[in-house]
């Protein structure tokens, strides 16, 4: 005997709309969780799909990382080490190319930079992020001598800096042979 | 007399979604008409809202700016100066900071680049892109010479670069005193 519709409807439940194993459950769902309830909302390794959060997703990397470089000045400017502790993983690379140098962990960085010699000031002229990736362009004094620098840094999962690449351009002559295309200020 | 809801709607018309004056529309949905019709969907100067259409909108800038930077290297290393010519705007800037020098002018800076000396290459290292800037990070080898060079580049809102800032940073000794925290590569 039919019983009408709605009894039909209570005898077949409804499919749930989601898989009840994680693993199942499509990697935009929980991204869209993620950024819904305000985590920080970094993919996981391997999701590449187009769909809009994972735009989401990407801006939030990048905004994270602009911060972070951005902190990553301020603490030195203030000789904030804690803070400045507090933005590095615990193997932390940095490196001066220009120098073939490179020094590793975060102890031995902080140790470098708290003895760096002389009073040195860091302004910042442009940060450029992108993903886990940021590009630091500085101004820097000591004493009366300025010089710019160009930093390259790379940001880890966990939002901590995890590599540094510092360069130091220095000042120098131009060759002549092209006064007739350039101006000097 | 009251002649039921249906007369009553009907001799009330509704309100226009959209204001008819394109000034009055929301830049939102201007961009993101042009967003869903493939443009390239630049914000035009001033649109600071939080909706997601200008994270699709900067997401675009985005990708734009990037390809653009990485053509920059391509139509270089490829001596394709007609390729390279329509990269740039008329009155691009182009400065090297450590010499002081500056070039204005596409036709200039093209001539700078076809008659700059030696065998050069360059590879890229690192793009990173973020709206309208980017850093690019450059392996450079000239015959048996390799260096590193910064470039700091900004797209204009056609698309086309309109400021390159180049920084050659030269290999130097390392001061005495920190061997204890480096090591040399």
């Amino acid at each position: 005997m039919w019983r009408g519709w709605w009894t039909t409807r209570r005898a077949t439940p409804r499919r749930p709309r989601r898989s009840a194993h994680p693993a199942r459950r499509s990697p935009c769902r929980q991204i869209n969780r993620r950024v819904r309830h305000g985590a920080l909302g970094r993919p996981a390794p391997g999701i590449d799909c187009r769909c809009r959060a994972v735009a989401s997703v990407a801006v939030d990397d990048t905004a994270a990382t602009r911060q972070t470089t951005q902190e990553y000045v301020d603490r030195l400017e203030g000789r904030d080490w804690q803070g400045l502790a507090g933005l590095l993983t615990d193997d932390v690379v940095y490196e001066m190319p220009q120098t073939r140098e490179r020094i590793r962990g975060r102890d031995a960085f902080l140790r470098f930079t708290i003895d760096y010699p002389g009073d040195w000031h860091l302004r910042v002229r442009r940060v450029v992020a992108d993903d886990r990736m940021a590009a630091l362009w500085l101004d820097v004094r000591v004493g009366a001598e300025q010089l710019d620098a160009c930093v390259w840094i790379e940001v880890s999962h966990s939002g901590l800096i995890n590599r540094i690449v510092d360069y130091w351009p220095a000042p120098y002559d131009p060759p002549p042979g092209r006064e007739h295309l350039t101006e000097r200020w």
